[in-house]
């Protein structure tokens, strides 16, 4: 698929084709669909990413509707933490129902988590439910990038990072993903580039 | 399902249980989980709606990364408009291709979509057309509210609507059908009401 073929779609040819970019976030990609035209596969990306960069509200007062004495409806960091409440545990339990989207089932497989032995889901599944414990979102890693004995590795090392480094490398894995992901649509179609 | 079931729900359930109260959005019901406890239904319902009136950037100079000289990445209302394109048409091509979500499939059929003879939905996809070229997101209505007649009449009406008055219109039909979704939710267990 080429650039020029992306920016001749209306939204609900966009959401359906690029709303998996985030996982299980087509809002953004709902979002991003507004700022077409897009130049080229980087720029697009550079869309998806400041949807992302954009969420904090680091000043929940700047909120429409928050005023003085009312609840806050935001932690400063809410929206990026509900990006990867968004994704589900590598191995886990989504892989077992067979509910994951396409992608992150594709994804899991090529790192060989469709194949781990019990032993091993059972100590992902301890690692996992620890990190969601510590951390209030699940654990996000762009598993085509790793294989099995590298996940519950890198697993058991960020289950140790202070929580605001933490937030940042997990998000940068999210556009890790994303970049990956588009990739994969744009070249959907090699004869066009 | 009473309130304290809910409140104890980890971030995985609570997406899994109310990632489609707004059509397509898990990311608000990700987000959403980190304001519990919810007191009730009532209580629940407006950390939804107050995600959703908090999406607009009035001022786009106070997202982190927007600075003077680069491209704005939100117009006043893409976030807002972003979830209305999340949407799908009412009897669009979606229900015709069977991918529409359990919660919209049930509604549009309510309220007789799946049943149309061929020329009302004809007539349907030519205003949709209309209105989505018009205000560029898709017609959203509270189906269950209404029958076959009153989309169409409610769809013609709304297409001469001011495109500010419009977007409030849509957004506040947005937060009927996820009031309804919600309560459908809780009282999905009755027993324990």
């Amino acid at each position: 698929m080429d650039i020029e073929k992306v920016n001749s779609m209306d939204f609900g040819e966009f959401v359906d084709v690029f709303g998996n970019v985030i996982e299980r976030c087509p809002l953004i990609a709902a979002a991003v669909w507004s700022q077409r035209p897009f130049s080229d596969l980087e720029d697009l990306k550079k869309h998806f990413f400041a949807f992302i960069d954009a969420l904090p509200q680091s000043d929940p007062t700047s909120i429409p509707g928050a005023r003085a004495g009312q609840p806050l409806y935001w932690d400063p960091e809410t929206g990026q933490e509900g990006i990867l409440r968004c994704h589900p545990d590598l191995a886990g339990s989504e892989l077992r129902r067979g509910t994951l989207t396409a992608e992150s089932q594709r994804e899991q497989s090529a790192a060989g988590l469709t194949s781990l032995g019990a032993d091993e889901r059972l100590r992902l599944a301890e690692l996992n439910a620890q990190y969601r414990a510590r951390f209030g979102f699940p654990f996000v890693l762009a598993a085509r990038f790793s294989d099995r004995a590298a996940v519950s590795r890198e697993l058991a090392r960020r289950l140790l990072c202070p929580s605001a480094q933490e937030l940042r490398t997990a998000l940068g894995e999210v556009k890790k993903i994303g970049s990956l992901r588009l990739a994969d649509l744009l070249r959907a179609d090699p004869a066009k580039l």
